[in-house]
C-alpha cells in the first residue's frame, strides 16, 4: 500500500491535499459570509474567497510546473474542521455570538492551511523548486494575514458586546 | 437549535471540543510513535503523549472550577485531521519518508489546538477568569513546542535522506 515512496511523491500528495482543501474552503466560505453580523466579518471573508480563488490558481500553476494532475485526493482533515465549523455555525445564537464562533472555526481553518502550507513550502525547497517555493510563501504569508484579520475581528466583536451590555 | 446563546456557553463548548480532541490524541499517538523509524521521532511522540496527559488534567481541573461535565461533545475537526493522518502514515513507505508524513501530519494537529487553544484562553480573558487563563496559556505553550521540536526532527530526518543517497 506505501505508494508513496519518495519526497517527490509525499510533496504531490500534500499539493493534492491542498488543492482539496482550498476547493472544500470556496464552498464554506459564501455560507458563513451570509451568516455573518458584523459588516466587517462579512467582507472579510468574502475577501478571502476571492483570496481563495487566486490560491487555487497558483497551486494550478504549481502542478503544471510539475506535470502532474491536481486532482484525486479529499482533504479529510479540513473536511472535519468545515463539518464541525458549520455546526459551531448553527448551534449559535445569530448575532455577536455566532460571529464569535465562526471566527474561531475560520482560524482553525486558517491554522490548518498554514501548517499545510509551511510544510509543503519547506519540501519545495528541499527539492529545489525555488519558483513553487516563491507561489507557496506567497499564500502562506495570505493565510497569516488572515488569522490576524479574524483576531481584529474577534475584538471589535467584543467591544460591540461590551457596549451592548 | 441555536442553545449556545452567550460567551459562557461558546466558552465551554470549545473547552469541551477540546477535551474530546486532546482524549483522540492519546489514542492516536502510540501508533505514531510505533511507527516511527527516527528514535528522536518517537520519544518526541512519547513525550507528547504524557504532556497530553496532562494537558487533560488541566482541562479536568478548568471544567471542575466552572462547575461544568467535560463530556458530551466529539471534536469532529480534529477527527478528520487524525484519520487524514492515518490514512498518509498508510499511504508512505516505511522509513524517512514516513517519518516526515507523520511529522506533516502532527504538524497539522499541533496547529489545530493553537488555534483553538488561543481562542478558549482569549474567552477565558475576557471572561474575567484569570486562573483559567494560566492553565490554558501553560498549553499553548507546550503546543507551539511541541510543533517547533517537530520542525527540528524533519530537519534531521531530511539530513539522514541526504547522507544515505
Amino acid at each position: 500500500m506505501s505508494n508513496v515512496d519518495s519526497m517527490q511523491k509525499l510533496f504531490v500528495n500534500e499539493l493534492r491535499d491542498l488543492y482539496s482543501a482550498e476547493n472544500q474552503i470556496t464552498k464554506a466560505l459564501p455560507k458563513m459570509a451570509k451568516a455573518a453580523s458584523s459588516t466587517e466579518l462579512r467582507t472579510a471573508l468574502e475577501h478571502h474567497l476571492r483570496e481563495t480563488e487566486g490560491q487555487i490558481q497558483r497551486l494550478d500553476q504549481i502542478f503544471e510546473m510539475l506535470g502532474e494532475n491536481p486532482k484525486g485526493k479529499t482533504c479529510d482533515g479540513i473536511k472535519g474542521v468545515l463539518d464541525e465549523g458549520s455546526q459551531m455555525l448553527n448551534d449559535a445564537k445569530e448575532g455577536d455570538v455566532r460571529d464569535e464562533a465562526m471566527i474561531s472555526a475560520g482560524q482553525r481553518v486558517e491554522h490548518y492551511e498554514m501548517a499545510a502550507y509551511g510544510t509543503v513550502r519547506t519540501y519545495a525547497e528541499r527539492l529545489g523548486k525555488p519558483r513553487i517555493v516563491e507561489l507557496l510563501q506567497k499564500t502562506l504569508e495570505e493565510e497569516k494575514a488572515a488569522d490576524k484579520k479574524l483576531t481584529e475581528i474577534s475584538n471589535k466583536v467584543h467591544q460591540h458586546m461590551q457596549h451592548a451590555a
